[in-house]
C-alpha cells in the first residue's frame, strides 16, 4: 500500500471514475457497453435476466476500525451476487454505488477497489457501473446484480410445498459470532489501551464476518446431482426470516430441527464464552449468505447418493402445512415458534 | 396525510417491505417475478437490456428541511430512469435500496414511496426490488433503472463525429438556482425567525429543483422526426461535465456559443439578484436532467422542419477535432476553455 494520501478533491468525481474504470478489464461477451457510460448496455442471452440490490452502510453493516477496505469491496460484491446465485443463476455483472466521506482519500478507494476486483476476478464479473458521489455521513455501498438465466424458470422463494425437506449450503451463525467478537476486542482495546486484539483461534469467524464467500459452487453441485429445488432464498438476515419470508410466499409452514442445525463448533465455543446461545446466532445472526432451498421427498435420495460432492448441504427439516405455523423442534422435544429478526442487528438478543 | 407516527422499529424491517409491495401493481409484461422476491426476473424482451444506477444522499443532494418527501420520491425515479433515456430507450423497471435514519417513520416513508409510485404510474414502470435498511446517517435513495432496447444498438455518448450538431432538450441552469433560492430562503427565516419562505414569482425554478421531470417525450420526438442521434448523454452535473466526458469518449473537442445556450429569463433574473453567473449556472450547476445529444448536420433540417414538434431542442454548438480542446465562445466574441465541475455541489463558484 502507497503511503501517499490523495483528497478526492484533487482528482475529482471524474477523474476517480477514469481512474477506477482502467483497472477493470470485460469478462463476458454480454457486456456490450459496461463501466465507461453512465447506462450499461447488456446482450439479453438466454430468455430471463436476474438482477438484485444490496447495501452495506457504515455504522450498520460495517465498522471502519476493524474493517478492512479491501475486504468490504469484496464483502459487498459477495453480498449482492448471493442474490443472483440463490436463485439458481450465475451472476455476470454488478454496478456499484458509492457514497464517499470526507475522510475518504483516493487510495482508501483503491484499497475498496482492490477488494471488488478481487471478487470480479474470482467469480467472472464485469463490472458495468462506478457511481461515486461525496456524502456527509459516512461511506455507503450500493451493488447492483445482474445474471442471466438459460431457461425460463428461475428459482424464487414461491415453490416451496408440503413435504418438501428444508436445505442450507452451509453451518449458520458464524459470521454472527465474528462480529460479537470483533466488537468485544474492540471494547478491549479502548479499555485496556492494549494495541493488538487477541482473537485468540477464532479465525474461521472472523473469516465468515470479513471474508464471506459468494457459494458459487453451489450451482455446479445442484446441476451435477441434478436436484431440481422446488424453492430457493438467500440467508442474510438470518434463518428464521429467510425460511419464514419463504413459507409465507409459497402459503405453507414449516418445521425444522435444533439438532439439524448446522453450527460450526467455534460458533459453539464462543458462544459459551460469550454467553451467547448459538442456535439464536444460526436463527436471527445475519450475514450468513448461505442459501437455503427446499426438495421434493424424491430428491433426498440424490442428495444421500451425492456423498461428498454434497457435503455441504445440510437438511434441516421440512415444509408443514400453512396451519401449522413455523416451529422449531429443541432437543428436548418442545416444538417453539419462530420468530423473524426485526429491524436491523440491534434486534439480536440472547432470548432463549 | 394521517397525523398518526409509527417508528420502523414497531413494523419492522419485513412489515415495512409487504407493507409497500401492496402498493406497487405490476405494469410491464416482461416483469415476470418482481418487488415480492429479492432477486427479480425479468423477461429479455428486445435483444439489450439498459441498466444504470444513481442515488440521492441526504445532507448531498437533498435538504429535508424543505424537501417535500413526496417529491424526493418522485425525483429519485427521475433521476434514475433519465440515464435510461438518454440512451434513447424507454425505462421499464426501477429498483429502490434506501437507508433509513431513525427519525423515519412508517409514515414518512410512505410519503415518500406516494412519489416513487407516482412516477412509476406516470412514467409506466414496475418496482421490482424495494430494499430498505437502517441508517446511522441519514436517508440514502440507490434507484437502479431497467430498459429493454427494441434494436441492437442503444446510444452511447462514443459516437460524436466531427461537424456533428450539439443539441440539449430544454433550458440549462433552472435547477441549481432553484436551489439557491431554497437555500437563501432557509437562512432568511433561520436569521429572522419569518415563518414562510418568500419565492415571490420563482416557482419554475422551484419545480425544476423540486420537481423535475423525465424526458420521455424526447423519445417519441426523435421518433417522429426520424432523426438518428450520432450520440447521447444525460446533463446530470452539468452540460459542462456531460459534454466534456462525450467528447473525450468520441476522441473530438467540441465549441459552443454562449448566446446559443438554453437559459430560462427567470435563472437570468434571480442570478442577476442573487449575483450569480447564469451561464456558469448553465454549465457547471447540475440537476438539470435534460438530453444532451449530437446529430449529423444532414439531420439539422430535420430539426429545422420539425417546427413545433421539435421546439424544446436547442442547437448550441458542434463537434471540432479533438486537438481544438473544449470551448465555449462567448457573447464578447472570447473563446474560453470548458471547465467540468469537479467533486460535488461544493464546486460550483461564480467564478466569471
Amino acid at each position: 500500500m502507497s503511503k501517499k494520501i490523495t483528497p478526492l478533491s484533487e482528482i475529482g468525481l471524474f477523474g476517480l471514475i477514469e481512474h477506477i474504470e482502467k483497472t477493470f478489464p470485460k469478462r463476458n461477451d454480454n457486456t456490450k457497453t459496461g463501466i465507461e457510460n453512465d447506462a450499461a448496455v447488456l446482450a439479453t442471452a438466454g430468455t430471463r435476466l436476474v438482477t438484485a440490490q444490496s447495501q452495506l452502510l457504515e455504522g450498520i453493516h460495517f465498522d471502519l476500525t476493524y474493517f478492512p477496505l479491501r475486504h468490504l469491496g469484496f464483502k459487498a460484491v459477495v453480498s449482492g451476487i448471493s442474490d443472483i446465485i440463490a436463485t439458481g443463476t450465475k451472476p455476470s455483472q454488478i454496478s456499484l454505488t458509492l457514497g464517499l466521506s470526507g475522510k475518504m482519500s483516493l487510495e482508501a478507494v483503491e484499497l475498496l477497489m482492490e477488494g471488488v476486483a478481487t471478487a470480479c476476478q474470482k467469480y467472472d464479473l464485469d463490472l458495468i457501473g462506478f457511481r461515486p458521489s461525496s456524502s456527509l455521513t459516512g461511506l455507503s455501498i450500493a451493488v447492483s446484480a445482474y445474471g442471466f438465466a438459460d431457461d425460463s424458470t428461475p428459482k424464487t422463494r414461491f415453490g416451496a410445498r408440503e413435504n418438501d425437506l428444508i436445505c442450507v449450503t452451509g453451518d449458520l451463525g458464524a459470521a454472527f459470532m465474528g462480529l460479537q467478537l470483533l466488537e468485544r476486542e474492540k471494547q478491549v482495546m479502548k479499555e485496556t489501551g492494549q494495541e493488538n486484539p487477541d482473537f485468540g483461534g477464532y479465525d474461521y469467524l472472523l473469516e465468515r464476518q470479513l471474508k464471506p464467500e459468494a457459494r458459487l459452487g453451489f450451482l455446479e453441485q445442484i446441476k451435477n446431482a441434478e436436484l431440481t429445488p422446488t424453492s430457493m432464498s438467500l440467508v442474510r438476515e438470518g434463518l428464521a426470516a429467510a425460511l419464514i419470508r419463504m413459507c409465507k410466499a409459497s402459503e405453507t409452514g414449516c418445521n425444522i430441527y435444533e439438532n439439524k442445525l448446522p453450527i460450526d463448533h467455534l460458533t459453539n465455543t464462543l458462544g459459551e464464552e460469550m454467553e451467547i446461545n448459538p442456535v439464536v446466532a444460526a436463527l436471527n445472526g445475519g450475514e450468513d449468505y448461505e442459501i437455503l432451498f427446499t426438495i421434493s421427498l424424491e430428491d433426498y435420495q440424490r442428495i444421500e447418493k451425492g456423498g461428498k460432492s454434497l457435503k455441504d448441504i445440510f437438511v434441516i427439516g421440512h415444509i408443514t402445512p400453512e396451519s401449522k405455523g413455523y416451529t422449531l423442534e429443541t432437543n428436548a422435544g418442545e416444538e417453539i415458534e419462530l420468530k423473524a429478526r426485526g429491524w436491523g442487528n440491534e434486534d439480536v438478543e440472547n432470548k432463549n
